[in-house]
């Protein structure tokens, strides 16, 4: 991946001994996402898989629905720019990041923040499980398959994995963005969701238990931690989250009879 | 700190072996700021120092620049809730994350990518330099002390030093938020922090450097990966920008001048 790392020249310290040395450095570039004319976004991320982070972006912020809600996609490699035209979209920019306040605070067991999550995150029906054994494969590969993450320490990677095959991966400087460009890259190749698993480097807040929601997939495994705004999304979501997954231990927090021992 | 975290009924597998057990999970809630009464984010945070980040939040997005800004703070902890009264502001809401395209794509050597950052960032002129195992010695207090981190694997983790002593630290499930605590802390207590160190437990992308930028720090230690964005801005800024830090090996990337061997 020649193109997703510079070289630098670095002083390294090992106690006392302090050495010049060469050193790849992962890149991070502003990408802004204009919707039918309109700047709607800037997401800092990796240069990688670009137009499935932008189909998955306006996917999981409400702006499409299904593919032929994008009429043409245009994104220049050079300035960083995506110019989407696409279906007129009912989901207004200034509901982006606009605190849903009433349903957030306390009644209901499902706390959303934000208007446009109320309108679009439904729970899931899917009775999909999955043997224990399957899930530890897909740690296995998240380990061993994160080269980018191993060479610079850099970013988080995921991917989308059905009866123990890996269908879809993605990593990206950006926690979000990795649940993006795998929500763009099944959307864009009409992968239906629905009785897979996603597996994550890294930790689960509400905002990526958010992301699942709506690629309705049921069941996630992270190898962080949750925090517990997510878990009370995913038991009245009916998502099954898994946390501090490594090869041969994990945590089931949420819809446990996903998981067959 | 009973109140940061909640103990939830979990199933934890080791091997086949799977098994019922109490375990700790971090909190995460929403905190949705006002000032002068108008709605202008919400931020996904840790329960802990919540002033502190509403301080450092406003300060860093530009809404404020001194204490005696702020003419009032109103805080419910119960629906998290915080309200501001204060100076009117001459940065608007509309530029938070707008982007700044001319200036962010190329040509000079700092690239910037929102309009408020272009307005609020200038080059640190501290001649401040610490010995190598002052470094160290932050980077082991980070180890030691993150014990919310250890037990829940939920948070990153954050402090201030000044000649090997810590003066603040901070904690929160949002990378940004233990920047905007730290912030806040300073801005509220009166602290200077042009000559001090920070250091964190997580990597450092672009919106990490700016902040430590925005709180005058010419020294920042990572346990993380930088991206080279951040690196390209950390040396426009004059920022030494440490990663992969441990308690007896790191990198230094940029302005390596301040750290003696």
């Amino acid at each position: 991946m020649p193109n997703e790392t510079v070289t630098q020249t670095i002083l390294k310290a090992k106690g006392t001994l302090i050495e010049w040395v060469e050193d790849e450095v992962v890149r991070e570039v502003p990408l802004t996402i204009h919707y039918n004319g309109e700047e709607i976004a800037t997401l800092l991320c990796s240069p990688s898989q670009t137009e499935e982070l932008v189909y998955g972006f306006l996917l999981n912020e409400g702006f499409i629905r299904v593919p032929e809600d994008v009429y043409k996609i245009r994104h220049d490699p050079a300035d960083h720019l995506a110019w989407i035209d696409g279906k007129p979209c009912v989901l207004q920019k200034e509901l982006m990041s606009k605190r849903f306040v009433s349903a957030c605070c306390g009644k209901s067991r499902a706390s959303f923040c934000f208007a446009n999550d109320v309108l679009m995150v439904k729970p899931l029906i899917s009775t999909h499980s999955i043997p224990l054994q399957e899930a530890y494969g897909y740690v296995k590969f998240l380990q061993s398959n994160s080269t980018l993450f191993y060479s610079t320490g850099g970013v988080h990677s995921g991917g989308v994995g059905h009866q123990g095959k890996i269908l879809l991966t993605s990593y990206d400087i950006g926690r979000h963005n990795v649940f993006d460009k795998l929500s763009g890259s099944a959307f864009h190749t009409g992968l239906n969701l629905e009785n897979h698993v996603i597996f994550f480097s890294g930790r689960v807040s509400s905002e990526i238990l958010l992301k699942v929601a709506k690629m309705k997939v049921p069941i996630l495994i992270a190898r962080g931690a949750p925090t517990d705004m997510a878990l009370s999304q995913a038991a009245a979501l009916n998502i099954t989250v898994i946390g501090f997954a490594r090869e041969q231990r994990l945590n089931i927090y949420t819809c446990t009879d996903r998981i067959i021992p």
